[in-house]
């Protein structure tokens, strides 16, 4: 059964794995086994195959002499789409594609670590996407995703959270944080919410008026 | 004989290790040969110990039961910098330690990797001491620094070089880049120069006028 089925069926996240470091086969699993469509990008296709793990849509460049149809096999049906773009990385190309489809949500794997530019480019390029499609970025340490403008979620006391600017975020408030925010304002680089912290088990309520800013709840 | 000897001798770089994920001991090695004063962030002295390198300065808040006393007889001498301030993170401290003992530069590893909110707080922490301290963070795949207004370079052909603006960074010029930049301007998020490449072996040069404009060297 084609896994497209699937998909106009119900509302799961697609999984993308991206082209950075590997997380834990545990994470990768819990994700695989609740996810109606699988991408991978580009060449990380090599590392994803070697799992045994079935791909439906294979998306990149495909530069460096990388062979898309020589998993055309193995891996029926497997969509493959080559995208030519200079301006967007690998990562924007799946997303884009995900609106197009009209998929509302995605989780993302493997793009963290490794490089730095890669690192921090697939972490802010969120943005773009905030009005399509609701993304979450995981890995063995992090969970990452962009705050609506109205943000409420319960969490134990003392959980760990950061508020992470991309740029400037002004007119932001919380509540039930340790380190309360009041109409303040965040800005990259010059003055982040890092470890921040949840006083009591209950719902925290984070708002903010302009900019974009990233909840990270992160563990060591 | 003391490591500050040394330090006052010359103006090679100090090296901060932080609390992130390990480089390569090659890379670990490489900088140690050079660095006359070794600073490492808090309960990272547990794995940095068990590497057999010796510590000069053990900087952090050392709270979690990490008893930094238990170090000075086999670290000896060792400096025991104890920072209760919650508005800076370990790495800002070690930044402010050197500014103030004068040291021109540093280069930082361990910083990146593991948590994604130490990570990119980490990276771009740069901007405050811009003024004061030359830092370079690396780890096994990335070179990182903040871009003076005016750069210049000699690079070979092909290099690729990615230019991550923290925020908004506008007026910017190069030469001798694949993706030529022409009073651009660039944001974070939504208009990155990730991956640019060098045109010919030689000089590139970069010049920006506004905001703070990070240098990504990085490989696969």
């Amino acid at each position: 059964m084609s896994s497209h089925h699937i998909v106009r069926d119900d509302q799961e996240p697609a999984l993308i794995i991206a082209n950075g470091e590997s997380c834990s086969s545990e994470l990768l699993g819990q994700l695989l086994e609740w996810s109606p469509l699988v991408v991978v990008l580009d060449s990380a296709m090599h590392r994803v195959v070697e799992l045994g793990i079935k791909v439906d849509v294979l998306i990149g460049d495909f530069d460096h002499g990388f062979e898309p149809e020589s998993f055309k096999d193995t891996q029926y049906p497997l969509e493959i789409i080559h995208v030519e773009e200079q301006d967007s990385t690998d990562l924007e190309k799946a997303f884009k594609y995900l609106v197009d489809r009209g998929i509302p949500s995605a989780n993302v794997v493997w793009a963290t670590g490794k490089r730095m530019d890669h690192t921090i480019t697939n972490l802010t390029s969120l943005v773009k996407f905030r009005e399509n499609l609701k993304v979450v970025i995981l890995d063995d340490h992090s969970k990452v995703y962009l705050l609506s403008k109205q943000f409420k979620k319960w969490y134990p006391s003392k959980t760990i959270i950061s508020l992470i600017p991309i740029g400037k975020v002004s007119g932001i408030h919380s509540s039930n944080l340790l380190y309360s925010l009041k109409d303040d304002s965040l800005e990259l680089g010059y003055r982040t919410g890092s470890s921040n912290s949840v006083l009591n088990d209950g719902i925290v309520s984070i708002t903010h008026e302009e900019g974009d800013l990233l909840m990270m709840e992160c563990n060591d």
